[in-house]
């Protein structure tokens, strides 16, 4: 070896040395100020960025307001849980949170329901305003404690379309017999209409439409709808989403990884949740105008439900929720308190905010 | 004096000396754990105490995230500045922030506008995604930069509503002539339809409605508006809300003190501001609702603008907003900007989320 050689290498092994040691120093300093780790994993799979990322932003955020102490790992649906074992992993305390909503977990107590979405429910702030002043956190608190959990709203997807469909739906009988991948209560819903509702994980739901296993998917908007490729695989894109009018999702939280915390990490991870609740709202509605603009000049028909379809659609919903409200003496009793809020949001937003945006739409072009 | 007299009389004084001693030691506990101080002026009267009160927030949602260590010492209007000197005020160094809304300050900058309301304009949630995803923030910092001020969305009142009236208002002609309370541009929407705007502070207007030195006043909503006594000098209240579809204040901050913050508590000011937003909101929306069933019980006639009136006005506010244009190429430039994202978020409310919205309107008693 040639002494050029040779010394060539000692200066690339110092080299590589000093790299190192820089990168341990770095860790180390990165690491000397974390004081409480957490892992949280959400019910998303990565490829819904801004359902995952709802959850991503959170711990960034955490992470910014404690200067780097409050270190939250997050982990995709399937990485470390099963993407519906969310709340059965922060119960018996193998995670410490998870981001999820509350709807998934109606086999373990329905009115976790109101937690998210309600058939023919409130829009996102609506629903904001019941849970932060009109009492609905504290009902919600309630419910999750049964599962020692604190749950904090944080994240939404605005209204859900209505879906996707092969065929035109004209009359509620079109919808009977439709093989539709429509979740939780939704499926109930389109049970109740004569529809088949499927239960098919999300990134299973392109093949499963484009080898005719299923006729219909009702999902989330046009950002995540396009995503997943169903513009490629139905024709009609059918809204309003009536049936999700804005899906609220939740960090759930451990009540004992809670309690142990500081109080000033108690107030980021509030504070983080109602900034990511906004951020993700808004990122949606920024998406997905320019998603449904590109899905419609693809040649996908837009078609708006006609009225007989959602009056028969709000029928089952009541005939539904009804049945539950039988089950459960909890459900019924939030169910009414609820009914009233949203009548009288309703009526505030008939008067004011709606009529207004109404005038906006009839004469702004 | 009997021993038993000076027995108590010392342990009073003993009583009396540790009282003090702990709460002076609990005073600088606190008080050790103060790192940055700063003044905070409101544009408000703390009697709107869901105005003055959102900067209150701000200021103990700020304290819980940094343990103590960010003290922000809120000031109602008047107090330290007058309502409209807050922005001068930061400008200028002699307070660090100030919570207020850029549209008190058109005469500095017509620009400014975009930051709280535009007329025929955006919902809070649209003009969040136009703020924080479709540019808006970004050009409204460029704005604000010409004062050495940094702008943080931070509060919102929702659509307010369209005013209260001693007579009628069914044509425009029955508009002219009207001594009308009208703050900043929409004062100018009604001089430009007739009207004689005042500029009248909010705790003056309801002795001015009762000595029939005003005609009418454009406020708030009905909150705000029963608070300062309106439903006892005027019998109709005017909706919807369209001058003013959802009005947005910010927290300003002065450019050199809040470079000097740590990384953290300029996370903390962003956060506290996002959660702000939405809580005020949902405030006032939980409130609103309820004073406008008490102001509608106690005889108050709801009345909602004729379509050729809400016609009138949107002409008008292009008129005054064409002429903002000629006048300010910063203004022509973020006026097209934001109209065509406006556009594209009516687009899509109408397809989805106001369209539901619309249905449960017609469908639910």
């Amino acid at each position: 070896m040639k002494f050029s050689k040779v010394l060539g290498c000692a200066i690339t092994v110092l080299f590589v040395a000093a790299t190192l040691a820089s990168l341990s120093l770095a860790q180390d300093e990165t690491t000397a100020k974390v004081k409480v780790r957490w892992r949280m994993p959400t019910s998303f799979p990565t490829v819904l960025d801004n359902l995952h990322g709802g959850g991503v932003m959170l711990t960034e955020r955490v992470s910014a307001l404690t200067d780097g102490g409050f270190k939250i790992t997050p982990y995709a649906a399937g990485e470390l849980l099963p993407a519906f074992g969310v709340l059965e992993g922060i119960q018996t305390g193998s995670v410490e949170a998870g981001y999820s909503g509350g709807f998934y977990y109606l086999g373990k107590n329905p009115s976790l329901l109101f937690d998210t979405v309600v058939p023919f429910g409130m829009t996102p702030r609506q629903h904001y305003a019941w849970m932060m002043e009109g009492g609905g956190l504290e009902m919600m608190r309630e419910v999750y404690a049964e599962f020692n959990t604190i749950n904090i709203p944080c994240g939404n997807t605005g209204a859900q379309m209505g879906g996707w469909f092969r065929k035109p739906i004209d009359s509620v009988d079109d919808i009977k017999g439709l093989r539709i991948r429509a979740a939780g209560l939704t499926g109930a819903i389109y049970a109740d209409l004569g529809a088949v509702p499927q239960q098919i994980p999300p990134t299973d739901l392109y093949p499963a439409m484009e080898r005719g296993a299923l006729d219909a998917v009702e999902f989330v908007g046009p950002y995540d709808d396009e995503r997943l490729g169903f513009h490629k695989v139905a024709k009609y894109y059918y809204s309003p989403g009536v049936l999700e009018a804005g899906t609220s999702f939740s960090l759930m939280v451990n009540k004992d990884s809670y309690e142990a915390l500081p109080s000033s990490y108690q107030a980021a991870l509030q504070s983080a949740c109602a900034e990511v609740n906004s951020r993700t709202l808004a990122r949606y509605d920024d998406l997905n105008v320019k998603a449904l603009r590109r899905i419609v000049n693809g040649g996908v028909e837009l078609r708006a439900w006609n009225e007989d379809i959602m009056i028969a659609m709000k029928e089952s919903a009541d005939n539904v929720m009804g049945k539950m409200a039988e089950d459960s003496a909890q459900f019924a009793a939030i169910y009414k308190k609820w009914k009233d809020y949203r009548d009288s949001q309703l009526l505030w937003t008939s008067v004011n905010d709606t009529a207004a945006e109404n005038f906006l739409i009839r004469n702004t072009k």
